[in-house]
């Protein structure tokens, strides 16, 4: 059993530290005025490969030994961790093998192969990627590096929220989205352990909500819709990550479709960032008044920035 | 006559630090694997209002005395300036009157008016925007804050190239758009007296190229078309603009209207950032390989990211 808790997370961003952004955080005074709240926006659209999930992937290909790396790493996603996961193999100099739905848009596909990846096509659910990923390692060695559900991925997405905490050690809440839950089980870890009456919120859309109706019904759920329009959530909770974040998140609430679009039109608009509609669904639960938010600080994870500029949802 | 050197503009710097933001410089390695090049972006579309303009105007609003603030200030601008003169002057507490083109977005206009700033509409030219000014200053008095031609606009956008050789000192080229010249005037002072070895060079539009053929020319031509897609580029060179450009701008090269929309594609994927087509005419120089860039560390000034979003330009 792997520990995970503060020390891991600090070990995590050491061994990460050359190799990734520590990205901005911004603020924005018209928002806040707007709301009567502080916000700040910890911006992982502007980390290397344009999503946090460099973090997690550098955190747990350079904890392998050279013997576990000497076939390689493989993985399955359909988005982010592949590229981070491509991007860290090759900076480690091994090479990456990644399983992704035959239906992944081209722009993600070539971001694993400028990086280096070697891509492997399987039908596009979950169960598909899940198989097809351990079909790999099966035939041809390797060390999974699963999206999520990997105690050193959980670490190395909590440095977002350790990274926040550094600069606003005074935060009120922190939302977080969550799909797998390496980013949200990671980042309650880092944030509870620096301020202990913190509140953490993950946020899921409700057309994804398995985290959502886990959180009430007190036990992993892992069926229902996944037709978001928040691409990197449509994953479904780990089982690791399900265990953290039941212990120890203070509540999962959901968002519309709608208030996701808004909300990621209203970050570029104010932020001048471009913003993935995953990204957005943290802020979102501010926008529809999910979370008590009046005179607090709230730190907000912006997730990712990786979108099709041809088809923006408000188009 | 005012001074104009590095003195001016660290005190412009220490003027306006508490209402501006010291905005992030990005780098980004695939951009420099591509070229072969080192590029520090300075990302002036994250500035309080989206622009640069928010340096100049709070440096001219803040240096005025008492008297010379009591009835206010006035200015003409069709976008970033006139939000930047609005806030100044609200942060100020004093009003401001400011004459805008009829044909103006609606989205600047509602800026302005966030702000609290009063609009004067007049004909979409530039001889009917200044002339407009100049009757409001005559009617109802105030102190007119030219959005170029002004020594104290000047030198707050020095600022900029103050704090990017603060962070880089040893870069070898400096890439600023020039229009009225506000900003490359300031940013060559600061830039060649903290370094100067650096390049200064101004970056234009080729369907906006008063400043190229000025500086070819070697006097300030006033004539030309002013159609391009690059929206904060239309004004023309002042002549206090011009007389510092002339003499210690390296050179001014243009760029293609095909060049700067793919450009500002460019700079949204990869830096995740929204761009305007004006912040991203200094990048295109190097894209269409107008300057010499191989092995050097170039800054790049990204100086706005105000666009309507419904309207993109390659929609």
């Amino acid at each position: 059993m792997v520990t995970l808790d503060l020390s891991t997370i600090r070990a995590a961003h050491e061994r990460i530290t050359p190799f990734i952004r520590r990205t901005a955080i911004l603020t924005n005074p018209l928002l806040d005025s707007d709301f009567g709240a502080r916000f700040f926006f910890k911006c992982e659209n502007l980390q290397v490969g344009g999503a946090f999930k460099a973090r997690g992937a550098h955190n747990a290909i350079f904890s392998l030994s050279d013997d576990e790396v000497a076939h390689g790493v493989v993985t399955q996603s359909s988005g982010n961790h592949a590229t981070a996961v491509a991007l860290a193999a090759s900076r480690r100099g091994v090479p990456a093998k990644i399983v992704m739905p035959s239906n992944t848009p081209k722009v993600k596909c070539d971001n694993v192969r400028n990086f280096g990846g070697e891509i492997i096509f399987c039908e596009p659910t979950l169960a598909a990627r899940e198989a097809t990923a351990a079909q790999v390692v099966a035939a041809k060695g390797g060390t999974l590096i699963h999206p999520y559900n990997d105690a050193r991925v959980i670490a190395g997405q909590g440095t977002v929220a350790l990274e926040l905490l550094q600069e606003v050690p005074d935060l009120d809440v922190l939302l977080v989205p969550v799909s797998g839950g390496g980013l949200l089980g990671g980042c309650v870890i880092a944030a509870k352990s620096l301020r202990p009456e913190i509140q953490v919120m993950g946020v899921e859309p409700e057309q994804a909500d398995d985290a959502f109706r886990s959180f009430r019904a007190g036990e992993r759920l892992l069926d229902g819709r996944r037709d978001t329009i928040a691409d990197g959530l449509r994953g479904s909770l780990g089982e690791l990550n399900w265990s953290i974040i039941r212990d120890r998140v203070d509540d999962i609430v959901t968002v519309t479709e709608r208030g996701i679009v808004d909300s990621m039109r209203v970050l570029w608009e104010n932020l001048k960032l471009v913003v993935e509609p995953s990204g957005a669904v943290a802020f979102t639960a501010a926008r529809e008044g999910k979370i008590a938010f009046s005179g607090k600080k709230i730190g907000v994870v912006i997730s990712g920035g990786n979108v099709d500029l041809d088809r923006l949802p408000w188009q």
